[in-house]
């Protein structure tokens, strides 16, 4: 039998241990839910062992574990190191919106839906079965190492340190990531460039404590209101970041690579079809595919201020806070933006109210070369799995620690995803395409054979 | 025995009875606490016919119920309807900032401590033992009917169809209310001018469902960025009021009025003391006592969007919500100040989102003329009350029912308030101090009195 063919035998098999990690909701920013998050650590070694990997460990760290697992039963062949992540998104349904349980998986249309389902339990599992295919066979080409954090949603805070300090144990040829989306079913695509981040909390602090708005509006700055004026001022209104220096460090594509990108343009009708919204915003002079993938970005994902129950409450609120986050692009370094926007918003804060911006994570941007003998097996088997050849895009997204992991160990970086456009990252009814799950399996097994070739 | 004796012997007694009504959560604002409203409603019916009233009763409506009471037994004198209400504002306590259990009343400095202690249970309760205390000792000068309602603090929606279905039982000489504070224990003061409400909710909506902010960021318009740069709008850089035409119908005070009110100012070094703040903020061109009485202001009460748990979440949310009211003086309508915010919102709004600008409750402004005969009985009640003769002012803050009660009942308004300017109201650590109870007990019987002189 061979790997493909086992990989057919077993599909019910995989998806329905698949669904089984899904239900472990293994949320890291929460800290209430840290014992799902350790659960769900010991049950990927477990699987580990079950493959047939000859070592897999639970590394503890200061926050969640980071798991290890290494086959190196190929002497003399490349060594491959696949990072993933375990850990997910929280699923606060506050709209209603899931159409069924986050943790509760279950196949809808061919799509297999639960918080994680593509990002990246998911994606990881994929690489996992592809992995687990070869060893069942005996067709093993290459040495492999996992890496698996439990952190990636909430900043890899502790997977920096562990790279420094184990970057003998991950030593490898070439890093592999499943964590990234292809255009469409029909059109697979291998990302070549993915966005850092800098994420931040800007908080407005006012009176002492919440004031009676009667007694006291008009006479008091409400710090709500000042945070508004604070964040409407970092936009201009074209949608044009003001941060000043924001976009110094920003690398401008030539015009032959702009072309390039423009072969794969995000339409319009993606967008209205994607989020329902009929006008886009964004910096102008830029195509929409530029604004997603060359181009940084700061975005408010979260505010909150006084009352926000039902019904009326007449507070002048005491705080506000708001959560801010910005995608950087090559040349851009994170704790710089930081700095940036931190002293801006100092700057804008009138003395009626004080400010703070405080750092949450940060990570850098990626880069994979196209013309990389990596990207390019990675091309051919892609071709193999899915029957048509990839085209290379640059996608909006971020996985934080991969910069860190491409400098310290040296490597260049392959990102094999599997998702889709429409897969719900990060929101209401994730879902992992069935279609992609088998296609992905067929395409990573392939990829180690190319590495022999 | 005499009404004042029969105070002072009763201290205790008073005190245990005022604190078993606060321990009753009767929040209106949330459905959670309905049953709670209607408790404390038929303790004070219960309690009305425990000192003497002749008639008590709860009259049910759409949302919480309406306590009436009367005792007519003055052929021929004087009526007179005491205005109140037992519902109470929330006390959340995210900032962990009570004290103590804000419904589990406690004394601390002379002071007593809880939700309602002096909005209004306490202040009601003061009026209460004052009629007590003339019926007890049969000194009783007057008529007194009571309506205490249970939605002043959620609009008094079902107060204002009420007051007109039941004109001819609310029928009397004067409405008195005990709702508004003094300046100091040495420097009492009647409240002439009270603010009118109207309260609202502004929904900006962008995308159909959250999205993966580094998947859409850039290109789909960040509800909370379009709320922050709307809500920025409302006022200009100075902290006047931008709504076309919001100033209209505001009347103006002649330099004399000002004048007069500039005897009573409010000193930065008390708005250091009570807030904190020690830069004040508001409309150019007035004081801060005019600020906070003679002029409307715009004020956010809340604001809510996207991720507000600890850590980040790399969301673009799908909707960002504000709660906002604006407080009213002489000629402004309420109904208009709404429309006028609504389309300059919608004007504000570009086409690459949507939004919403809903109505939550509205009330009118309260004028009480200083030369009434009635305002002048409470003046020489409170210069026995209190050991001095009181000062005139404005309250910033509003009782949205009281103006359709003195429309629909022709009557005079007394506010004879007892609450004092650090009692925190709408706040955490909310207080009445038992001085003001026992000297608003005398102030209101000898008010009685004063009638029939």
């Amino acid at each position: 039998m061979n790997p493909y063919e086992y990989q057919e035998a077993h599909r019910a098999d995989f998806l329905e241990e698949l669904k089984e990690w899904l239900r472990i909701p293994s949320i890291s920013t929460l800290s209430a839910h840290k014992d799902d998050v350790r659960r769900a650590a010991e049950w990927l070694r477990d699987h580990f062992l079950r493959i047939g990997m000859t070592r897999a460990e639970v590394f503890p760290t200061r926050g969640h574990p980071i798991v290890y697992a290494e086959w190196l039963g190929a002497p003399g062949a490349p060594t491959v190191l696949i990072y993933g992540h375990y850990d997910v998104q929280p699923a606060d349904d506050a709209g209603n919106q899931w159409l069924s349980d986050p943790f509760e998986p279950v196949v809808r249309d061919g799509n297999l839906y639960a918080r994680g389902a593509t990002d990246d339990k998911g994606q990881t599992f994929t690489q996992i079965k592809a992995v687990q295919s070869l060893l069942a066979t005996g067709n093993m080409p290459v040495n492999v190492k996992f890496v698996i954090e439990g952190e990636e949603e909430s900043g890899s805070t502790n997977m920096y340190p562990f790279v420094e300090e184990h970057a003998g144990l991950l030593a490898a040829d070439v890093v592999v990531v499943s964590d990234t989306q292809i255009l469409t079913l029909d059109r697979p695509s291998i990302v070549i460039g993915l966005r850092g981040i800098v994420y931040m909390e800007i908080e407005v602090r006012g009176p002492r404590q919440a004031l009676h708005s009667g007694v006291y509006g008009g006479i008091v700055h409400n710090p709500a209101q000042a945070l508004a004026e604070i964040l409407a001022a970092l936009h201009d209104r074209d949608g044009r970041v003001t941060v000043p220096g924001f976009y110094d460090d920003v690398l401008e594509l030539s015009p032959a690579e702009r072309a390039a990108l423009a072969q794969v343009p995000f339409t319009l009708e993606r967008l209205q079809r994607d989020t329902g919204v009929s006008v886009p915003w964004g910096e102008p002079g830029y195509e929409l595919h530029e604004r997603l993938g060359i181009r940084p970005t700061l975005e408010i994902n979260g505010l909150v201020s006084g009352w926000t129950g039902e019904g009326g409450k007449t507070v002048l609120p005491d705080t506000a806070l708001a959560k801010v986050s910005c995608r950087l692009v090559p040349r851009q370094d994170p704790h710089t933006i930081y700095r940036l926007v931190a002293d801006h918003v100092a700057a804008l804060t009138p003395p009626t109210v004080r400010s703070e911006t405080r750092l949450l994570h940060a990570g850098n941007w990626v880069v994979a070369e196209a013309d990389s003998p990596y990207v390019q097996a990675a091309a051919r088997a892609y071709e193999f799995g899915f029957g048509a050849a990839p085209v290379y895009t640059r996608d909006g997204g971020s996985i934080p620690v991969l910069g860190a992991l491409q400098r310290v160990l040296g490597t260049p970086v392959v990102l094999m995803g599997f998702g889709l456009p429409d897969d719900n990252l990060h929101a209401p009814n994730e879902k992992y395409s069935l279609e992609c799950f088998y296609r992905g399996m067929k395409t990573a097994a392939r990829f180690y054979q190319e590495l022999r070739r």
